[in-house]
């Protein structure tokens, strides 16, 4: 389940309630995709904008459209008796394996997070995924916390946020494997850094691209993960213009207007404040899905 | 209400749930010291970790401990539909005013954070401060957005962050002033930058300090705003070392201290997974406020 390649959905709201039918179709058509597992309540799922009851809902809906393709579910919340919460609930309705970023308002500490994940590990019988995401959480793991981590009883996964710039893939591999033991997997979300870092041995890609359009995604996953480096660079290449309008207006509003403009979801999916994609952004999402094979 | 000294209280927990007489025992306080108002469930109140039953329970508490000190409640969430929620609460239960920050776990645009200004102005028949700690929520205000926001009607307030490097306090309020309308005052937050910020226009501090120790805020508050400038050095001194223990373990762990040292609250009062200080880090608490006269 922490290998290969996972699907976050985005979870689509319609009047600001959870769109539980758009949501079921968009679980259900990932888990026919072929996708190695679904992650539901990631920041794509705009897990920390919904409230106890809508992820529950989200849950129960994710968890019956999802079939065999096993789910790992978000839990994060600014609050440690919150998180507890969700992971009982995520638990409860099925979900094969937890996800939890350290989520801040107030700054945390190497020690906060650790006893943050020390706490939910003792409640929980399914495996935790570690989900380092600065982006979001502005809270930035260091080499050795991530080490002091993956040596808690209860982590199969680490999900590190891309490749720091001046340096391979593969070295920043060689340096997380110094600390990070090899029964935990090492999995790359960043969808741009994917195709280089699945080539250079990470194991796993959390992926937002492949939570709305799974088919692109499989492509490059599979060529790099079969070792096929032009096949691999041929699949990544027709992705390029996507990931830039990714870095220009972060990837939940890009893949919200795809979904939009595939029919997925309905208009205004995004929980407000976030406002979608104005009309010229979306002719470049549209510009940039043409160049797509099978986008 | 929405100038001189604004004191932000720690909103205690005991066993993560409201520690409602220790709330009213510091309200009451606060009331009783002269402050100009109470900013009640500001970031120094962990707002932004309370549900809204909690926060209900909060208000309710303030509310009743005041007294004649007006008082302004903090409504922020990551979700437009829950800040609306808080707002309808704290007008109900009868604060004179709201606060309002804009949270983030997804980056805001210009334009995400004036509608959602402008979706609580719709709906509020009090008056709303603007809340700018790019430290806890990571968005960064324009003047621009500053000068659009003050142009709404309802907009009272702005409370800013503190000088940046490289410029004084009088060049930057003239540049605030250049887009701010007089009737909506500026405050200042960042504590270390109180004396300064007030000596140079400011008209209000909202000050993490006062919400815990109101005797030295309102001290440098009345020498700044009453043109005594070296009774404002003098008072502004004696606080130095504890604004360095600000600087160095973020204003909350270091307030949360001192409430515990002068048995204001409980042991443990924030909320998991923040931790608070050592038993090291205690000790240069009890260092810095044995330099400040009635601390």
């Amino acid at each position: 389940m922490f290998t290969g390649l996972s699907a976050f959905p985005l979870t689509p709201l319609r009047e600001d309630r959870l769109d539980a039918p758009a949501f079921e179709r968009i679980v259900r058509m990932l888990a026919g995709s072929g996708v190695d597992s679904i992650t539901m309540l990631g920041s794509t799922g705009s897990y920390a904008y919904l409230d106890r009851g809508e992820r529950q809902e989200a849950l129960a809906t994710a968890l019956a459209a999802a079939g065999e393709t096993p789910v790992i579910a978000g839990i994060g919340a600014l609050r440690t008796s919150a998180v507890l919460d969700h992971a009982q609930d995520a638990q409860d309705a099925g979900a094969q394996a937890l996800l939890l970023a350290p989520m801040t308002y107030q700054a945390l500490t190497e020690d906060d997070v650790f006893g943050l994940f020390s706490d939910v590990l003792e409640r929980v019988a399914v495996p935790v995924v570690v989900y380092d995401n600065p982006g979001t959480t502005h809270f930035r793991f260091s080499d050795a916390l991530y080490g002091r981590l993956a040596a808690l009883p209860g982590i199969a996964s680490i999900k590190i946020p891309g490749i720091p710039a001046g340096i391979t893939a593969a070295e920043r591999l060689a340096q997380l494997r110094d600390v990070v033991p090899p029964e935990v997997t090492i999995g790359i979300s960043g969808d741009a850094f994917a195709a280089d870092a699945l080539r250079a041995g990470c194991e796993a890609w959390y992926s937002v691209i492949a939570g709305t359009l799974p088919g692109p995604a499989l492509r490059i996953a599979r060529a790099a993960l079969g070792g096929d480096p032009s096949a691999t660079a041929e699949a990544a290449a027709a992705m390029r213009p996507l990931w830039s309008l990714f870095a220009r207006h972060g990837s939940l509003r890009v893949v919200a207007a795809i979904a939009e403009e595939r029919g997925l979801v309905r208009a205004h999916p995004l929980p407000l404040p976030i406002r979608g994609l104005g009309e010229r952004e979306r002719a470049h999402v549209r510009e940039a899905l043409a160049a797509v094979p099978g986008g």
